[in-house]
Formats: structure tokens, C-alpha cells, sequence
């Protein structure tokens, strides 16, 4: 069922089945690969799934989409400016080497952000399309952009979204903005009935060129209800971050979480102090346990440790994430 | 086709519907992993397709493996060893926290080598088996043991296998040693007729305690008829190399593959020379060229650069590949 869904909202992106699907995005616990795979086989396109992750794999996935010339892209959107970047380097121009014609994204807002989009529209010369609710709700296309792309649609029929209001968890009338539940209509295993996935987003159900008579999310997922963040893909909560560095003795309690963005990947910075207890030569010690520790749980970090008292007392949990990323905020953004 | 089959000789290693198949191995273009995953599928077996490779992967993976309890594992021998080290560093014990009563392999001869395979079983508690003829030949598990272990049968309704001599190429009777060469009897894309797969092993047609009367490989594939040799799981031929090595001015002519296990993941150094009329300066620079341009063939490697006139000259090119693995040549293997 989960394949017949993704073949329907795919085919709504415009893919074909003469179509070839780049998968460029990691074979694991990441419910995207599979769920774009499936989508793929059941719509009786090619699909090539590469993978993403090893390293030198970038350089060799940039081989062989100048090689297969792919028509379709799927990945995060910083994954595929990570790799136009890379693909210049190798004296590849992405346009002109390779043959996208559609990308389409999700793990990230990143694809609903008009300068992203057009970033990457310029960059490929293809058409880039969002989807993506979550992974608990998969089939997980089912908000999904058309080949129009004004903004995702709810596909009603097979997961029935709702946005409700932050506070009364009142469904919020088309025009304003809530937070994002929803209801498995198909499932036979793990159905979820109302699940609180807790993005905010705004709805409409202004007709959309394609003729489908869903509503719609105009700007795509903009923001969380609570204080989880996306990085890579991965839905990191700060809370478990701060469970492992407070379950580790030796670290004080005060601790930030910086989320760069160079050039075009995310960093994770996560910065904590030696507790004054703590004797300052196991420092580099206590570093290797943290990033160590953090690495188990899937967690990829840069691990900065500062002496007792460094880093400014905060009671607001949030500000403990600092998101230097500028997603949304960018100047050429008009939103 | 290729499910089915696989599903008919995972069915012989001792695979049923209610097993849980955890799939450690690299999805990507590594074909091994992909087969695995058609045939749990098929065979109705719940599949865990993990993965492998990506940094920080191995430690979450052992995580699963004892919140999940799966009951088969399929990868490589050297990673299953890779794992089981890292697992006890993680004070975790192989056998007691994990569950695994069926290991399959291929990529590698490791699980036909007695003395690895002992050591298989001793560290999980469950039986080893050797699969895998070669990637072209996909439905790969052609070669497969069954539960008894008594050497690879040779699936000949499925793929057509000979040994032949490696000199007449004429067919090399029961009870000799010969070169693997197969054939497909039920593919309708890119079908091999009589494909020289190199390898070298001898068979037999003794009864098996299973009943099978397919022919089988005692030993397994313990040769090759060229110089290729097989480093986690990836097929590398010296010649590839030597173009790489050679298509770099600066480099000179000479050069060494070096093969070590350390601990138990195989590592490659290439070691390379200047040549003499390269600026000894631009040492570094040709270096992470050398590194790069390998990396973007799939092969990762620890380059050494060298002055020039350090390697010993020779002849021969088998003598360039310096293999310290130690896979066939263990003390504590009677073979």
C-alpha cells in the first residue's frame, strides 16, 4: 500500500515509467530511501539506488549520474547543493553534465523555501518538488507538491491531515496556520489516529492549476511546536542530548547546541563544560565519551569542552539550540 | 526470479518465515545486500535492512541487534568479526545478548575458511554459511551451503556452474580443481553464457547429508585465476590501480598494493614513488591526488609516497600485491 501511494503522489511530481530515479539518500533506519524506492519500482520506473553516506560516495554518485544521466532526483535539498558543489569541483557543471529534469525532497523544509528552490531549480535546471510529512505517518509523500508546485497537498485519501490549533488542539480553518496531525486511513500495522507530529505549517484550499481539489500547504513545514530540530535528515530532540551529557560524570549541566551550516552540509556543535569536580587532565577523555556517546545514538557532532562556568546560564531551553542555518531567514527570501 | 531463487537457497540454510534477517551489509551498488534483502522478502522472513559503512553505523547497529533480537545475520566475515569486537567493547557478549542462530556470507572466502568459521560460530552461537558466486552472475547464492555446511552446493537449475581447466578451459572432472565458470538459465536481462568468473576451487559430487545432489565445493573459493583480489566485499583488480597511478605525472612507475587486517577489517595501502624529475615540493599535492582520484573510484586506501628508487623493481605483477590478511594461512586452519 505504502508503494501504491508513493506511485500515485509520484506520478503527481510527473514522474513516468521511462523515467530513471537517482535515490540519493541513505539505506537504513531513514524511512526516505525505502519510501521513495517502493514508489519507484510500483510506478515502473528505473530506479538506481545509490545510497548516500560512505565516504567517497559523493564523488562516485557524481560519476555515475554523468554516466546513467538519471531524470529524477530524490535526497535532502542540502544534499543536493552538497553535491553540485562537489560536482564542480570535479569540473562537472550539474546542468549540463547530468539530466535532471525533476528533484524531489524531503527530510528537510529546506525544498518549500522559495530561494532554496530556486537555488536549486538554477543549479539543476529541473523542476524542485517537496514532500514529506513523517516518517511515523508513512506513506509519507502524502503532503506532496504537484509538478505546479504551489506548495504541498494533502493527499486526504490516504492519510487524513489536520492542522489544529497549538494551544486547544482545535482544527484551524483553512487560511491560518496550526500544527500538523495525522490519521492513517490505510494501514494494517502501527496505524496512528491523530498523531501529533508537531510542525506548523499554514493550509488553503484555493484551487490549485493541477485540478486536485486537496488543500494545500503554501509555504510548506516552517517551524515546530516543540524544540526538536532536522539535521541531515534526522530528528534530533536536544533533550536526549542533554541525557547523555548529564548521564556522563565529569560534565557540568550547562550545555548549547550550535547548528551550522558549511557551505552547504549541516554541522552539529555541541559545546559542555568540565564539571568543577572534575579533574581538568581527563578532559580529552571526557571529549572522546561524549562524541562517543552521541555517535551510538546516531548522533553526528563536533564535541567542544570549555572549562566550569564558560558558557551563560540559561532557564529557557530553547535557547540552548542555536540555529545558525538561516533556512528561513535568508535576505532573497521574500517570506 | 532473482527473489525466488534466493528465497529457495536461503530456505536450505535454515531460513523460515518467522526469522528476523539483519542485512549488515553496504545498499548501494554492492549487490550482496540487495539479493539478501529479495530473498528475505520472498521467503516471507521479516527483513532488518541496517546497512553498513556510514561512520558511527557499527555501534548503533549493535544496538538494534540486542533491542531487536534478530535471528539471521547477512554481511561479510570480516565485519561480523568487526562487530563482535566492537560489541564487547561495548560489554556487550555476542552470544548471550544477541540472538543470531543462522550467519550467511559472502563478499569474502571467510565463512568456507574452517578456522574462520569456528570462530564465527563460537562468538555468535550460530551456524556459518558460505554463499556467493559473483556479482554478474546475480542470482548470487547460486553457490550456497545448506544448514549441513558441508561446502557450497552449486544451484545448476538455476546457474549453470563448471569448473574447467585453467589452461584448455575444458571441463575439469569431479574431484579436481578448476576455474569458475557459469551460465544463467533464467535471466531475461543481461543473461551470461559460460562467464569466466576467475575464481578458483575444486568439486564434488559425494552425496550431502541433505539430500542435495547438486555438485559442491568442499573448500570453497579459496584462488583466483588472475591478480584481483577482494577487499570488504569489493572486487579490485592491481590494473585499475596502476592506471590511476599511472595517470598522474609525478608519480613514477613502480608501486605496491599492501593488504592488512587490522584487527579485523581489511585495509589497502597503495604506496606510490616520485618520480624523479617531480618537484619533491608537490609531494603532498600528489598524494591527495592519488587519494582522490582512487576514492573516486570506490577504493578506499592509505597512500604512501615514496622517493623514488625505494620500491624494489619487478617483473612480475602479482608481486605489486603484497596480501598480509592471512585469510588461507592461519596456524589453527588444517587446510
Amino acid at each position: 500500500r505504502i508503494a501504491e501511494a508513493h506511485a500515485r503522489i509520484m506520478w503527481g511530481f510527473g514522474v513516468r515509467p521511462n523515467d530513471t530515479v537517482f535515490i540519493g539518500s541513505f539505506f537504513s533506519l531513514y524511512w526516505g530511501s525505502w519510501g521513495a524506492l517502493l514508489g519507484t519500482e510500483r510506478l515502473g520506473a528505473t530506479a538506481f539506488p545509490f545510497g548516500a553516506g560512505v565516504p567517497g560516495q559523493s564523488e562516485r554518485g557524481l560519476e555515475w549520474m554523468k554516466e546513467v544521466r538519471p531524470t529524477v532526483f530524490y535526497g535532502t535539498p542540502s544534499y543536493s547543493l552538497y553535491l553540485a558543489e562537489k560536482a564542480r569541483a570535479m569540473g562537472i557543471d550539474p546542468k549540463k553534465d547530468f539530466n535532471f529534469r525533476i528533484l524531489f525532497f524531503s527530510g528537510e523544509p529546506g525544498a518549500g523555501v522559495p530561494s532554496t528552490r530556486k537555488r536549486i531549480e538554477d543549479t539543476y535546471g529541473g523542476i524542485c518538488i517537496d514532500s514529506g510529512s513523517t516518517a511515523e505517518m508513512a506513506p509519507w509523500m502524502t503532503d506532496g507538491e504537484c509538478a505546479h508546485r504551489q506548495g504541498m497537498h494533502l493527499w486526504q485519501d490516504i492519510v487524513y491531515a489536520e492542522l489544529v490549533d497549538r494551544e486547544t488542539h482545535r482544527k484551524a480553518p483553512y487560511g491560518q496556520e496550526g500544527v500538523t496531525v495525522y490519521t492513517h486511513l490505510e494501514r494494517n500495522s502501527q496505524p496512528m489516529i491523530r498523531f501529533w507530529a508537531g510542525d506548523i505549517a499554514y493550509w488553503t484550499d484555493d484551487p490549485c492549476p493541477c485540478g486536485r481539489t486537496y488543500p494545500r500547504l503554501p509555504k510548506g513545514i516552517y517551524g515546530r511546536a516543540d524544540d526538536m530540530f532536522v539535521i541531515r535528515g534526522e530528528n534530533v530532540y536536544p533533550s536526549a542530548i542533554e541525557n547523555v551529557i548529564r548521564g556522563i560524570e565529569g560534565l557540568g549541566d550547562e550545555f548549547r547546541i550550535v547548528i551550522t551550516r558549511e557551505k552547504t552540509m549541516d554541522e552539529m556543535i555541541v559545546q559542555a563544560e568540565r564539571s568543577p569536580q572534575a579533574d581538568p587532565e581527563i578532559l580529552p577523555e571526557l571529549k572522546a565519551r561524549l562524541a562517543g556517546e552521541l555517535k551510538a545514538r546516531g548522533l553526528r557532532a563536533v564535541v567542544e569542552l570549555m572549562e566550569p562556568g564558560t558558557l551563560t546560564r540559561t532557564e529557557f531551553k530553547a535557547r540552548r539550540v542555536i540555529d545558525r542555518r538561516r533556512i528561513h531567514d535568508d535576505p532573497a527570501d521574500p517570506n
